[in-house]
């Protein structure tokens, strides 16, 4: 559908204002490029993660990563994700919780 | 190679047809907007991760995720992976289960 | 900035060669048709996840992966990332661990 509205665009509104010579090879060519280009940013993208420890009970990621698991003190491997960035270990008397936080990147 | 191909087929191809007027310098001024757009893309896509609890010693993400981790009831720390879509948690009487299920998204 | 600098690319540098024959709706039509490729593409990509087993108290990731979390024996919930790639389960006379290891591809 997106594809048919850019052909549309590419060849019906040049061809009104008469200022286009692109040809159908053309779009193949580019349409290719794009998606070799893209293919390989994305096999250029990591996901990069970093731990965010805190003591007690909790501890809460950076504002651009994305909380994926939690490490508790004293062997505890009960947890939950409170208000979607802050880890939570369930055991009582809780010393230290660790949040795991990642995100997309492109690789350095 | 998939850029030699995509030349040839810029430079060779519109060249047999005579329908083509675009330059080197438009070759390269495409590929850098197929570029940044791409990098821009990417910097505004994100990991998005939702919680698929469960009760017992199991829990199952949605088909479009990932399972990245889970958490037990218990206090327990040991757990696998079963049917590339379940939690398992190993210590025994479990009463929950939590799975922690990621996707790639743009951000909204 | 970026473009604008294609912009300016797409047509002065063109102009002064005198090669192009490259329109606005052109350049519209393709940023549309690369920003609907790029997209596609990000929706068409997956977080995917191999567990890495290990005895004893770690276990490490293959090198193109990430380690998003880690899961240990004994019930043990305690665990940290060494060296960015290794999970260590920090519980004595551990017996197992289990490194989560993930990476973006393309769904195959």
């Amino acid at each position: 559908m997106k594809l048919q509205l850019t052909l549309i665009v590419l060849f019906v509104v040049p061809a009104m204002g008469g200022a286009s010579d692109c040809s159908i090879s053309d779009v193949i060519a580019f349409n290719s490029l794009i998606k070799s280009t893209v293919a390989s940013v994305l096999q250029n993208s990591e996901i990069n993660c970093v731990d965010a420890p805190g003591k007690g009970a909790s501890a809460s990621c950076p504002a651009d990563t994305t909380v994926v698991s939690c490490a508790c003190g004293m062997g505890c491997g009960s947890w939950d994700i409170q208000s979607k960035t802050t880890c939570h270990c369930q055991c009582s008397n809780m010393d230290w919780t660790n949040a795991r936080c990642c995100k997309i990147q492109i690789k350095s």
